[in-house]
């Protein structure tokens, strides 16, 4: 059998399905060399190997200097449906080259994830660039073949969930802010994902139906352009009467409209010529539909229109929600809108039209947003798109799953690179806090090590740098892992995903604003005990091969 | 029920799947606007009005100025299973206001997209801006309601299939290409899309095993570093003994890839201290485990070991494959492999060691290999992830949906932005190519017009700049639309995925080089038919208010 006629094995598999009837990925989803390996560490009976592998990233996203972690929940989930089907099992024979025992494809079908340990750090917190956000120790075989979906899991998640904490902390607390996009996701799933992580990182909302279905998120919509351009004059308006919301008597909602179109076209000095007959008859309808929950997509002109139609409803005891701009200078329009509002709101005696909410939405990244709080605007909600779920300004966050014990042996990957060396070892991650409640720094240790002590003196070290050393005295320490997953059980109450959501917003709180800031931010230190920058130290001679000059 | 408990609602369906049971995305997987609007249409009466929608970029991706048209067959399995759930409904019902009258929940649980009817350019075609390379047709509620899902199934789909292709044209024909970017993929879906669809756009294979058995993609991979350092010396190597594969004795492959280490080490000159003996240990374990298809990591030093390993593999009747370098010069260092195989084959003998397969891997871009190719390098097959799946130069396409006609009635949707001006009304689309079988301009039509002929000049107009006009006088017209759906089926034998990847190669050849090229590619042209620019033209000033200047 030929590599050809191998990868086209596969066909009869077709139909079925991407993940498990519970919407967990299967055990497939991996590099086909953690298969390959899984195969060569059980010819070179290594099946009672064990293994510690570090799950860690080195550089944060965005020119930041934090990551939010997520994706701990699927990890788990995971880990307890571990299993490789009889279907799997069926194309690894047929994939693999010929030759390999039926023996091992039994082991492999027996596999589960019952003998491993999966410690790692709260979903939801605030990561730093080699401190291992899970550690995870069992038999070598399975811990390996892990590797590729722990990451997938990771990978996207924490850097969705880092991108929506970024958005939410330069727009503010007080602005609300909506996942749009769906549209623009990388795959069904992709789009899945995006929702549900960019609420995690403190997103308001998501226009994905599926993903309030599935996630229990609050979706959020209006309509879009083609709704307005599906009128094109008054006369194709079949419906014009509404119920009085008090009275009970229908009335026709378009007479009311257009009475006020009048009035305000002298007030905010548009001509009625100007505005579209088509857009009327559609807010009209639209209003017809969600008489108290009218959110119209508005243009300048559109402030007439929609005006006139917000008073209508008003005549008949209904409250319109507001607008949203979706082209031209938002910071502009914005204020313009605002100030029609409140014209409106003074002139007609309607309080509440001060209040009307103004949704901006048109290609907006983290810079828009920081250049329109600069101008000035009166934006009450952003929809995000685009730049949003692609992750535009770092489409991926670099993580990865690096063997760092076996047998209780340490190992060292040396690199000339030395960014890319690896933290040697069974580890412990610890972060110590002022006083004042925010984090001073994160420090790794040999497990072996007692943990630091509150008020006691810690020398930290720069885990290559020889002269960066610091004594810290914390006043308080928090141990960064827990065990989530144990002989074959999740051993941690989950947390909900509003919760995790809060969590996100609880851990920034504790970081200090310099490692926030967008520009420059002061780097957030990581350190390494002194023993262990002497065990790394020592491995890595021992390790390194003496080069000959020639 | 405030916004708040709306959107707390869905936690009850927290278990089901994101597909349905043939993995097909569901109907919800769209924005709430699109359910808000089929309300706000079915309030307003409009359940029998019809409409045309075209699917469109605007610019082609990578500053390039061709686009691969991929994820039809998704949207044509989606329209197929297009059907609210029970359970979809039971959502909606608890997701929008309260009020809605049943009678709509009974016609969108009814609703089909039986009376649609889908035109589309063939996938794996080459497409341009502003030429729909869907256009669906059908009542206005129903294919108002398809569009996110839509988009979203042919945006991220032709945007991958795209990139790949660019890959292929700039590593050769003779170069082979692995897609290697699951763990930096968004999300698991995000990565099985991203297999599909580079195989699609020129790609030879994966390692996603899981695409390789849903799609039918061949599968590849060797091993992690991980395997290299999970041995640390030879005593650790427990299995040493291979069947010759003519003779079928046993035989210590150890043994004699130490009596070749030996002798390499003088014609390569480098000392045998200087390459590590976990890294012959683990060599030999993975050439047992894959005797004829041994590909090892290395880094410069594993030179040494590896030929050391093959050559051991050799006396036994055995043929290595190659090795996979992952770090460092990638120029350079296959050049030194290169002339190592060279070397070995000519003092050794073996002349299939001047073949063997040289795979590069890290972080390669297009531009990496571009780089690579002025350098001067041996790969000849790169492995790519990050930058591939993640289309790092431009992460979404920006595909949008447009309504073009309503009841027979032509809509234009003006915008300050002349580029955002939609074409209105029902249109084809012709690809019309030289005597050389190039193609020479893509041009649209209103569909009432005869189909430009063979050897009579046609005038193609800019459709928005009136002094642009070109007259062309085609030696071959192709209209590029098919019916691909109607009545409820699908109406077009389904190409292979296979076919679909022929059929990217067959089209790109049409197009000029200098349209392919990577620096200041020659845009290609799309125009408009006489008739349909006045058409445009007139509807545009009929349209467009009157401003005022005060």
């Amino acid at each position: 059998m030929n590599d050809r006629e191998l990868g086209c094995a596969g066909g009869q598999f077709m139909d079925r399905g991407r993940m498990n009837q519970n919407g967990v990925v299967q055990p497939l989803l991996t590099d086909l060399y953690q298969i390959t390996m899984a195969y060569a560490y059980w010819k070179s009976d290594k099946t009672d190997d064990t293994a510690v592998f570090d799950l860690f990233f080195r550089n944060n996203p965005f020119h930041g200097e934090f990551t939010i972690f997520a994706g701990l929940e699927e990890c788990l989930k995971f880990l307890d449906s571990f299993h490789y089907s009889q279907s799997d099992i069926e194309y690894l024979k047929q994939t693999l080259p010929e030759g390999i025992e039926h023996e091992f494809f039994e082991y492999l079908g027996n596999l589960t994830a019952r003998d491993v340990t999966l410690y790692a750090i709260d979903e939801g917190t605030v990561a730093f660039p080699r401190v291992p956000i899970i550690k995870i120790e069992g038999p070598l075989i399975i811990v390996q073949l892990l590797e590729t979906t722990l990451l997938t899991l990771v990978n996207y998640a924490s850097l969705m969930a880092t991108n929506a904490a970024r958005y939410r902390m330069v727009a503010g607390k007080h602005v609300k802010l909506l996942e749009f996009g769906l549209r623009r996701a990388q795959g069904p799933d992709g789009g899945l994902s995006a929702s549900k992580y960019s609420y995690t990182g403190g997103f308001d909302g998501t226009s994905n139906v599926l993903a309030g279905k599935l996630f229990n998120i609050p979706v959020k919509g209006t309509h879009a352009h083609a709704y307005i351009t599906s009128f094109s004059s008054i006369g194709e308006l079949k419906t014009r009467l509404i119920k009085h919301k008090q009275t009970g008597i229908m009335e026709d909602l378009l007479e009311h409209a257009i009475k006020h179109r009048g009035l305000l076209s002298h007030l905010l000095d548009v001509s009625t010529e100007e505005s579209s007959e088509g857009e009327l008859a559609a807010m009209v309808s639209y209003a017809i539909a969600f008489p108290d929950g009218f959110m119209a997509l508005v243009d300048t002109s559109g402030l007439l229109n929609f005006s006139a139609v917000a008073l209508a409803l008003n005549d008949l005891g209904y409250h319109a929600l507001g607008i949203r701009i979706d082209s031209g200078d938002l910071a502009y329009l914005s204020c313009l809108a605002r100030e029609t509002f409140e014209k409106v709101a003074e002139r007609f005696k309607v309080p509440w039209f001060n209040k009307l909410t103004i949704v901006a939405s048109n290609d907006i990244n983290e810079d828009t947003i920081l250049s329109l709080n600069e101008q000035g605007h009166k934006i009450d909600c952003f929809g995000i798109g685009t730049h949003l779920v692609t992750c535009q300004r770092q489409p991926a966050l670099g993580c990865v799953y690096k063997l760092v014990e076996i047998n209780g042996q340490p190992r060292i990957k040396l690199s000339q690179d030395v960014e890319k060396v690896t933290m040697p070892g069974n580890k412990n991650a610890y972060r110590l806090y002022s006083a004042d409640g925010h984090a001073l720094i994160d420090l790794l240790q040999k497990v072996s090590e007692p943990p630091p002590a509150v008020g006691q003196k810690v020398l930290c070290r720069h885990p290559f740098q020889e002269s960066k050393r610091a004594y810290v005295i914390p006043s308080h320490v928090e141990s960064l892992y827990k065990v989530y997953w144990k002989a074959g059980k999740i051993c941690q109450q989950l947390p909900t995903l509003e919760q995790v959501r809060e969590k996100v917003q609880i851990s920034l709180k504790t970081l200090r604003n310099d490692h926030k800031r967008t520009l420059n931010p002061t780097p957030y230190k990581v350190a390494v005990s002194d023993n262990l920058y002497n065990f790394i130290h020592d491995l890595w001679l021992q390790n390194a091969p003496i080069g000959e000059l020639s």
